[in-house]
């Protein structure tokens, strides 16, 4: 598996040698770089913990947005709330780190017929492959 | 419209004679009914006048859980984290609310060759789409 697959078909991600923390830092980071802010972050282990008492490796979801993508999206399709935020997650691999980020064009492949939206999703694809880029290039 | 349609194809849901926060109150309420909790709020209003400065109506994306549902499938595949929670929005229309809820049918439609995961998905419509329609009855 190279640095840009990734398991589901839905997705695109990297692997990276680092702790679950700096992961989920670098993570952030990388997003920042590229305008996303990260709007919510689900932390799987202790929710499952917390709600249904199983363990789960660390794995977080981490629902990020950029804003500007988001508002001409919106105004695109009013319901495509639906669709948002792009979500990131980060999850544990024994001594490395998996990180995967949702394709926006596979997710906006449910709307039909709004060209409009096929130029955002383009756009959030672009900055979020270089999201990906940028952390397996360290 | 009836009360189950949505404009788009990949959600349904109703609208309801209430204010905005009460709508948000009632659909918590429908959601917990089912065994949903809600585990992120985003208030797209305030988020889009805070980062670039421009107005937008009441709405609001709520991430749904049933943690139970939630861990069958990433039980099933392990980046299924990509696609969840399960959102629901609630935005303004004039006097009433518009709920609208993802179809998670349509969501897991993405993953193919994994037939657990469709068995979660049908379970988590059915009990989503008695949300709408209690929604739907008051």
């Amino acid at each position: 598996m190279n640095a840009t697959e990734t398991a589901a078909p839905y997705g695109f991600g990297t692997t990276i040698n680092a702790t679950f923390d700096e992961a989920i830092e670098r993570t952030k980071a990388a997003l920042k770089a590229e305008g996303f802010g990260v709007l919510t972050t689900i932390d799987v282990k202790a929710t499952m913990k917390e709600k249904i008492d199983v363990e789960f490796e660390p794995y977080v979801i981490l629902g990020a947005c950029n804003p500007h993508l988001a508002y001409r999206a919106l105004q695109a399709e009013h319901e495509l709330g639906l669709l948002l935020p792009c979500n990131v997650i980060v999850h544990q691999h024994g001594d490395s780190c998996r990180v995967s980020v949702i394709d926006p064009a596979q997710m906006l492949g449910f709307v039909q017929g709004n060209p409009a939206l096929d130029e955002v999703a383009s756009e959030a694809e672009v900055k979020l492959r270089r999201v990906v880029d940028s952390l397996s290039a360290v």
